[in-house]
């Protein structure tokens, strides 16, 4: 559709009680704005930079608490899969199944994801081109599967940072898919901390406006009522309280450039 | 100040006649849309891929010719120059002396650009980070001068691509002054082309209202009525005829993102 | 131990005949030259850029022809493996087990292939610095195995490229284990190439030969007896008739940068 | 010809009295060694990070110097030039003028320097792909002159870091000139540092090795009797003790990579 969206959520289940907590705030910023949001948190982190990181509850006691989520809020829910063999399972849940981005190549999950007739969202991995996008697609769709979205999340750039290009918005705009920008993650130095990756949260807010301003269609922001003790991606979480302004401010930058011409034809 | 401003004219000075027919449609979109322009063109592209590119009129009869533009038209007006010995001329006639990014570690360049008194445009180089500009601009200021801006035009990724990071307009206006984007070189793909530089023209507008969107005060565009035809950038030059256009629409950007809160608080 | 050594063969288990053609060839070179081999060939390709390449026979097709290559030919044997679960039957057959460069950062997988007690060589993602292999190197060990050896493949370098940093190997070694350089997969274009990564394999000798003389232990290299309809990586893989007197090269090469300075203090 | 060659020296002159002393030692390790050695420091070093960096001499101190290094080792001299004007009086001294890499798409200098006649050594910019330097070559040729060197110093890899990328030597000896990699600065941290380069010694004899490995001509290295407290690129600079080990290990490695075949074909 021609309206942004949002996918809002903590980077990992730490808790019920924390989650659901989000989640109503989410869903208020939600009504309050009347911008339509789906809700993100991962059930199980499985590539976290350190092993001895949280990594979350695991896939039936996240899905559990996703599943609660949904019900209260009545926000759709998103969560990334790992292994092939997580898809159904997942697909009883989830509104939108998630590929991450390190696993966008790895064909049996998006075919096993794929089958389950659920959205699709693949993250463009940060060893990709926009174009190579082309072939997860058609992965996809190879498994009778056309609802799909495609996230920006950064690229490689150097050792232990990333840079978000928003060419790639608008290249994978081609596609004829709704793009979504992750500015999360695309604020991150990956490997950069000791033990975890580093990140800096005040480019979250300006990323995030430059690629609405770029043409994404949707923004993926990991919230935290406290991002400084978040358990994972903290450096670069938004605080749960600047949410509302900011999506105000995104909604504003899409209503610009998404208007005819003729609004600015006669200045 | 607060305000958006732009940088626009054509990659290099061609003829007086298309100089004057350029400087006019700015000047006029200017007037319409109330945003400042500054006129652009350079009098020799010292740094041409190939030798047997056209260089420009040269620094005399450049000189001239701007001369002439801001007497018709009164936009105050900027230009590259390229060794020291040509500061002084250039500073009779230009409001702003820009130091091409490829120069911009030169410090006799700079120097004798901040004797002056003139403004001084830094473009970064293309091999520079955000935080490089701090030599840069401490070499302007221990020669008198703080009248500095500061542009980014892209970044080296891989061989014969740029990317523009966002996050460098951020970074750099931390040190306090005017920060410009670049759209047109930063939608260039150096030395990818026949003997010239290759280039995106359709990355230019996207990727101007995302820097405007991410706090850009500036943008710079080279403009012209026939880009196919243009003697220099052709490829990511931008058409005259779509500029107001644009220049709407960033304004427009420009105002969400720098308005106070209080418009947005309440939905 | 100080002496190089080498892993060799073809990308994938096209037919049990042509693996074990390639594999005797190899183990002919190994036995002519002195230089330790093992053979390397994946039994599925899990990650093609296209659903419709071919993938391989699958992991217990392969891990039968492969054993037979173990057999026959005396050789040590090593493939990748995908899937935590593929691990134990993996470790029945293979000397090493091999974690891809896209899944380096998934701890399940470095847990399962930790446990098997078998040597893990993992490769360098893409999207790592040397440094991040600190992690994977304790994923790896908090399972109780630290028969480790460690891979660079190549490092994202701007869209479709990648680049051989030699400082990898450097630093690298300086965590204690042997460092592989992986000239074939160095030598890759990823995605450019009509649904399929291309190459130029007329870099594969010359990068070998550079990580040799830097400080690799041991060198990757896919080999075919007819590389340009090789099923995989064809454009980047090396020919097998070429192959004896590279490695008398990369020998000869190692001899000089390992010896002590005894030799060279007299001219 | 078919040996080795090097090109040695302090980044800059610091002093008569010091660049005779290690210009006296390089002469010392060149007849030792059988290889020919240019000796190359700077008299200006025109776009230091920092305004307050020492810059060198100026050129006409520093061209006296490096005429009695001439007279008094008979060693070839080299260095670098800036603006057109300096050509013609280093061409009095100089056997081979330095373009430097930031310059190297400067044509108005390209063009000075080759209408010496002078041998004309190109640096690669960090931010040019070995492609590029087709058009630089086109424009010393253009003035008459095809006494060209490349050199390959490293390319721009994110921020604040270079990686040397071997495949540009193998690609740059396509144009039939000499390549020559320059160990010092590809192991430069370009800007990290408080206000001058950065950089890591530790790098330097691995990546010379590495180059020599995959078809270097010549090998470009700044040397200094005591890197800790050189004025100029210290800490990748390196130690002149060390030098006569690395040469004849350079020199060993040239001799096995470009032996015919014969000597490997028995093993």
């Amino acid at each position: 559709g021609p309206d942004l969206f949002l996918i809002l959520g903590p980077c990992v289940i730490e808790s019920e009680e924390l989650t659901l907590r989000i989640a109503r705030k989410v869903a208020a910023v939600s009504e309050e704005t009347g911008i339509p949001v789906i809700f993100k948190a991962s059930f199980d982190k499985a590539n976290r930079t350190s092993v001895h990181s949280y990594r979350g509850p695991g896939m039936d006691a996240g899905l559990e608490i996703l599943a609660k989520v949904k019900k209260e809020t009545g926000l759709p829910v998103i969560s990334d899969i790992h292994i092939p063999a997580q898809a159904d399972a997942a697909a009883e849940v989830l509104d939108v199944i998630q590929i991450p981005a390190f696993l966008s190549r790895q064909t049996d999950l998006l075919l096993a994801a794929s089958r389950t007739g659920r959205v699709i969202n693949i993250k463009k991995g940060q060893f990709q081109a926009p174009d190579d996008m082309e072939h997860a697609i058609k992965k996809v769709i190879s498994a009778g599967n056309s609802r799909i979205m495609l996230t920006e999340r950064g690229v490689s750039f150097g050792y232990q940072d990333l840079v978000a290009d928003m060419r790639s918005i608008i290249k994978m705009k081609r596609f004829g898919f709704p793009v979504v920008f992750d500015a999360t993650h695309s604020s991150q130095f990956p490997g950069k901390g000791a033990g975890r990756s580093g990140g800096d949260r005040s480019f979250v807010a300006p990323l995030a406006k430059a690629a609405v301003a770029a043409g994404a269609d949707g923004i993926f922001m990991e919230v935290h009522p406290d991002p400084d003790h978040a358990l994972c991606d903290g450096p670069n979480c938004y605080h749960l309280d600047h949410l509302q302004h900011l999506v105000l401010v995104l909604s504003a930058i899409r209503k610009v450039v998404s208007s005819g011409t003729e609004q600015f034809s006669e200045p």
